[in-house]
């Protein structure tokens, strides 16, 4: 019998299909003609094929725009949004529409020519992750913005362009998005009703329960998520509440890095190099510092969503936002917690 | 400069590329491995190889699971829900779960082994029609179901199996999807501040402007809605208020066949046959009759959404619900408009 599920935050249901549980190898991962793009503007020594860095983490004494850095943060040659300009927020009859304007930078994520992010070492990651943390609480700054979104996309699938080299995007937007919206209502909810953060709450049940935790270590836990959308989905999160990425300090940040490169280590592994996104998610900017539910920071806690592209989605989940996940978040646990890396 | 336009009913915020947009011919359709499946299970003769059918619309006195058929609907082989059973909700300690339990049918859209819906004539899409709509009252009967989906997938790159015979399937759900929730709400927020359903003011709005209308044939019209998140995305609607596509009545059921022919046409003439999903937007089971808004009904709308898959969907789009698109509306409707079939 199928499972319907309900996601605690949210409240989306999912059909977990138990009956014919699909397992690792019975996934088929898309081979993407991958011409290599050269010589890469994403390489040191190629500095100059990039828009001029908006930071870096660099050797002491060594110039921007230089080879001497670590990771680099450079604006989208051909960004999504602009990043001049007045929002000029108007109607068009019925309908409200503004300027597409916006950050949209990428995150460099080594000097080397090395395409997966699992094969860096934690302190590197670590170092990528504190350009992140960086670049949201400089971004903050721009009125203009209510959120930043963080991702990556690792392979033309997952919607990377065909550069083999390891980076990630910053996109900062001028209006809250929907499905972070959605996620911060769902969390206040819970919060009203059982004055707790449903973040919290899972990280606790997934301890003690340890089904669907695939790690445990230091302050973060890995899992795959009771009402997953997708095969082997895996959240990381903090075991400590905490609202707001960028509240993350440097013990933390070395944490994290190791967690995130075991996790990536270990689907590479599993699922033959699959490509996948990962999004952080955070809270937004500016949130009104206290609400009739004390502290508004209480109910919502930053966490890390990685997703492989293993299906295709289909009008069945366009249409309702019902997913139909192949593989019981059990059973992919159990395949990521047991594969040795 | 790229706009960010807001759906009015759900109010998700779309990127819209004007910069660099993208015209027909600058999307490459993924050709699928299309190795034939023979027999084919759907076709009349065949009938002993799909489960004993629900329903079917098919010339006097000719026998059930016999040839002599016009459109079949036999559950699904493979369903994702099973039809037997309780729901049994349930906690799952801060979890909550109920059994998969649902219909899940396919509606075989022709006796003659035709992949494309488009080459079928008007009469036969109206006798499809007829078939959603018979269906979708029948289960109403069960008092399982709050939620019954109507869509179709084109090719596999749209999740369709590699048969390559028209068809589409429905689902009936125990939950109301979130998705069908959020437009629910969405559009009855707008009739509490105006007093009109939201779809019929679009409906106005987009025969006056002109610039994103498709078709207006009869009572309905094709648009490229304002906020498309896909390129191409194209909506088909009532003109006439009406909640439920249930309410459809025969002439209507005609037109409608007429129109959803031509768009399908002027489709996969323009976009050389992409893969798509079509979806049938209609108001849940049992919705109360009345609220302080007045009849429940009339706040909603009910219409066919179709999405060619012409992109990929990146981690930004998982991550946020905001979406890119590439093609700006206006310039879809006018190749869909200009389109000579």
């Amino acid at each position: 019998m199928p499972e319907l599920r309900k996601d605690p935050i949210i409240g989306r249901w999912v059909i977990i299909a138990t009956d014919r549980a699909k397992r690792p190898n019975d996934f088929k991962i898309e081979s993407a003609d991958m011409a290599e793009v050269t010589p890469c503007p994403f390489c040191a020594g190629n500095e100059h094929m990039t828009p001029p860095e908006i930071r870096s983490i660099r050797k002491e004494s060594t110039e921007a725009n230089k080879p001497g850095w670590d990771v680099r943060v450079v604006p989208n040659e051909a960004p999504v949004l602009h990043i001049e300009g007045d929002l000029n927020k108007r109607p068009h009859g019925i309908y409200d529409m503004m300027n597409g304007i916006g950050a949209n930078e990428v995150i460099i994520e080594t000097p080397n020519h090395i395409e997966h992010m699992s094969s860096l070492t934690s302190e590197q990651i670590a170092k990528i992750l504190t350009a992140y943390k960086e670049r949201i609480v400089d971004l903050e700054g721009d009125k203009r913005f209510k959120y930043v979104l963080i991702f990556k996309n690792h392979k033309p699938a997952a919607g990377a362009s065909k550069i083999r080299h390891c980076r990630s995007q910053l996109i900062a937007l001028p209006a809250c998005p929907k499905s972070v919206k959605g996620e911060l209502a769902g969390a206040r909810k819970y919060f009203e009703y059982k004055d707790r953060c449903v973040f919290c709450d899972i990280v606790s049940q997934e301890i003690e329960d340890k089904k669907r935790l695939i790690l445990d270590i230091d302050g973060f836990v890995a899992i795959s998520p009771f009402a997953a959308r997708f095969p082997f989905e895996t959240w990381i999160l903090p075991k400590k509440h905490s609202a707001d990425f960028t509240s993350i300090n440097e013990d933390s940040i070395r944490e994290l890095g190791k967690v995130l490169k075991e996790v990536l280590l270990r689907m590479n592994k599993l699922l033959s190099d699959p490509p996948y996104n990962y999004i952080i998610h955070t809270a937004p900017y500016r949130r009104p510092k206290e609400g009739y539910w004390g502290t508004i920071d209480a109910d919502y806690h930053w966490h890390i969503e990685i997703i492989p592209r293993l299906t295709r989605v289909a009008g069945f989940e366009w249409g309702t936002g019902f997913y139909i996940n192949p593989t019981p978040p059990e059973e992919a646990a159990k395949f990521l917690r047991e594969t040795k890396v």
